[in-house]
C-alpha cells in the first residue's frame, strides 16, 4: 500500500453531521470503511448512519483531539467548521482533506471573491464594507442595484439584503447586523449553473459537466444534468472550476457556482465539499460526488464520472411536512417512473430546512425534471 | 395513504443479519426508513448499519414478539429462519413479507422440486430419500451420475455429494448424515442463469432479465448481466420465474436459478429474497433488488428495472484476506475503471465465507467481466 492511502476498515472522521455527512457515511460504509462523526448534535443525519457519533462542541478542543486520534483521516461536510477545530486535528497528527486553506477561503465571501480575482476568474464587481461610511462609498463605486452580504456565516440567502436606492444603505447595514460585509453588484443573470469537480492525491481531476440550478427564496430548489449550454460556456465553466480546485490545492471535492449573464460567466461562490447541486450524481453518474470525495481523501484513484442518464433533483424542505401536518405519503414518489426518495432523518421540520430530496432519471433533462417535479407535487396530500 | 402502505419513518424489521440484510438496510435508511435487525449475532453486517440491532436466538419467541411489536413490517434475509419464528411475528399482528409459505417451500429441496413440478416447470429427475434402501431404489430409478442432497439447510454446496457408481451409495448416505434427502439426476449443464423477479402488493411484477452465473467450489463466483442468451430461452426463464413468484403469492423478491442444458432449461432452486446474483443490480439497474424488495414489502409501486449499463459482479471470499495476511490494498479496486467495492463488515475471514463483492460496469458484458476480474486479481498483494 502506498503512503497515505486509506483502505477499509480505516476510520473516516467527519466534522459536521448533516445530510452531506450522511451521504458520505453511507457510501463509506458500503465500501467497508468505518465513519466517526463529530458535531455538537445528537441523533444527527450523519450520526444515525455512522459507526460512531461524537457529540461535542467544535470549541471543545480536547474532544476534537480525542476524535482525531481515533480516526485515520478527517474531512468536513460544511465550511463553517471553526479553523481552530481543524487546527486541533492537524496538531493531533491526523491528515485533513481538503486542506484547511480551502476552508479559510470559503468561510469569508470577501476572501473568496479576492481569491477568484487572483485566479484571473470573472466575478461581479464588489467592495469590502466594514462601516456605514464604507457602504456609502461602495455604492458610489459599484452602483445600484447591489447586494450587501455579511462576509461570514451566511448561507441559503441568510445575511444578505438587496439595495435598490442609496437611501436604503443604513437600513441594509442595520439589517445585516453591522458586521464585516461585502457589497456585490446585482447580477441580472439568465441562469445559474454549477460544476462539481474532484481532485485526487496525485492532482488528477474529474468533473460532472454542467449542472443547472434553480433557486426559490434563495434556497436551491431544482438541479438538472446535463445542462443545455453552449460548448464554449461549458468549457469555460469547467476550466474555472479546475483552476479553483487546483489553486486551493484541494484533495477532495469542490463545487463552484456560476451566474450565466448576457456578458458571459461570473463566478458566484464555491464550497470545498460535496454540494446540494451534486446530489443528482448518486443516480445520474457512475461515481457519486460522495464516493468521489471519499476516494480523493483516502488517496484512491478518482472514479468514473460517466453519466448514466439525464437526471434531475428537487429538494424537500420542511414545508412539505408542515403543509401536510407531518403525514406525507412518501410512496407517491414511487409512483413516478425513475423517481427515488432520499430522506435525511431530521427530526424537526422547519420552513426552509432541507429535509430530503427526490431524484429522477429520464430520457432527457426535460423528462427527468418533469418527473421530479411531478413526484414532489404528488406529496401534497390534497393532490395525491 | 392506502391500507398497508408503509412510509418513512416506518420501522422495517429484518430477520437475519448478513450482507443481504445489510444492503436492504442501507437503501431503507437512505429513503428515511428505520431498520431493526433480529438475529443471534452481535455487530453483524446488517446490525452495523441498522437503527436497532436485536441480538437474540430465533427460538426466543418472547424476544421475537417484542421485536415484532416494535416494527411496522417484517421481512427475512435468509430462508432458514425457523417457521416458528415467523409464526410468532404473525401472531404479534405484524405483517410478514414474503408470506411464510415461500419460506416453507424454500427450506426444503424436496418441497421446492415438487412445487416446481406442480407449477408445470421443468426440473431434473429427482426422488425422495429417507433411508439407504430409498437411495438404492432412487439410483435405479434416476440413474447415475446423480447428486444426493440433504432436503434441508444446505447452501453453497454444503450437504451434497455426487454419486458416480452404485457402490458409492452407502458412503454418500453416511456423508450427508443419514438425513432426509433428495437424489437428483446430475445435470450436464452448459451454463447457469438466474432471474430476479419482484412482485408488488397489487400483483404487478418487474424483473432484471437474464443474469449469467459462474460457480467455483459450489459457491457463486461471478455474475454478469445481460446474459447473452437466445430470446426464446430468455422468455421461458422469465416466464418460469414469474410463475414461481405468482404461485407463491410473494410480495417481495424471488430469485430462480436455472441450468441451461442441451435439452433446454431446468429449474435448479429458488430463494424468496434478494440473491447474490442480483447484487449487480445496485450499479447496473435503475432500481436495485434491495430497493425493489423494500418497495414491495412496503406496498409501494415497484421501481424501474431499466438497465443502465452492462455489469459484472465478483464475490470476495475469505481467501482474499487469508492469502494476503489480512492486509489487502482495497484501493486497487479503485484503479480499475468502472469498478466499485462492497465490503460487508464481517470480522473473521474464513475460506469460502462471503466477505464482500466487486461490481464493474462496462460497454458490454465482456468488458464489465474483464474489469471485475482484473479488479479482484489486483487485490493479490504479490501482483498489485
Amino acid at each position: 500500500m502506498s503512503g497515505g492511502v486509506m483502505v477499509p476498515p480505516a476510520m473516516i472522521g467527519v466534522l459536521g453531521s448533516g445530510q452531506l455527512g450522511r451521504m458520505l457515511a453511507q457510501v463509506a460504509r458500503q465500501m467497508g470503511f468505518g465513519v466517526t462523526v463529530f458535531s455538537p448534535g445528537e441523533d444527527t443525519p450523519a450520526g444515525q448512519v455512522a459507526t460512531v457519533e461524537v457529540s461535542a462542541g467544535y470549541g471543545d478542543l480536547a474532544a476534537v483531539r480525542r476524535f482525531a486520534e481515533g480516526v485515520d483521516v478527517v474531512t468536513y461536510e460544511f465550511e463553517n467548521v471553526p479553523l481552530a477545530t481543524v487546527a486541533a486535528v492537524v496538531e493531533a497528527g491526523t491528515a485533513v482533506h481538503p486542506a484547511p486553506m480551502a476552508l479559510q477561503v470559503a468561510q469569508n465571501r470577501l476572501r473568496e471573491k479576492r481569491f477568484f480575482e487572483a485566479c484571473g476568474l470573472p466575478v461581479a464587481d464588489f467592495a469590502a464594507v466594514e462601516s456605514l461610511a464604507d457602504l456609502h462609498e461602495a455604492i458610489r463605486q459599484i452602483g445600484l442595484p447591489a447586494v450587501l452580504k455579511t462576509a461570514e456565516s451566511g448561507y441559503d440567502g441568510k445575511g444578505q439584503v438587496k439595495i435598490l436606492a442609496a437611501d436604503e444603505a443604513e437600513s441594509a447595514w442595520l439589517a445585516i447586523g453591522q458586521r464585516a460585509a461585502i457589497l456585490e453588484a446585482f447580477v441580472p443573470f439568465e441562469r445559474e449553473i454549477s460544476v462539481v469537480v474532484a481532485r485526487g492525491s496525485s492532482g488528477e481531476m474529474a468533473h460532472y459537466g454542467i449542472i443547472e440550478n434553480e433557486h426559490a427564496n434563495h434556497i436551491l430548489d431544482v438541479s438538472v444534468a446535463p445542462a443545455v449550454v453552449d460548448d464554449v460556456l461549458a468549457e469555460t465553466a469547467v476550466a474555472a472550476a479546475q483552476t479553483v480546485i487546483e489553486k486551493l490545492g484541494v484533495q477532495g471535492v469542490v463545487c463552484v457556482e456560476f451566474f450565466v449573464t448576457a456578458q458571459g460567466l461570473l463566478l458566484n461562490e464555491m464550497a470545498p465539499r460535496p454540494h446540494n447541486s451534486g446530489h443528482l450524481t448518486i443516480e445520474g453518474f457512475a461515481t457519486s460526488q460522495f464516493e468521489q470525495q471519499l476516494r480523493a481523501i483516502c488517496g484512491w484513484r478518482l472514479g468514473s464520472t460517466r453519466r448514466v442518464s439525464a437526471v434531475a433533483m428537487a429538494n424537500l424542505l420542511g414545508e412539505v411536512w408542515l403543509t401536510n401536518e407531518g403525514r406525507v405519503d412518501w410512496s407517491a414518489v414511487g409512483r413516478v417512473p425513475g423517481a427515488r426518495l432520499h430522506l435525511y432523518g431530521k427530526g424537526a421540520a422547519r420552513p426552509g430546512r432541507k429535509m430530503g430530496h427526490i431524484t429522477a432519471t429520464g430520457r432527457d433533462v426535460a423528462e427527468a425534471k418533469a418527473r421530479v417535479l411531478e413526484a414532489r407535487r404528488r406529496l401534497d396530500r390534497d393532490l395525491s
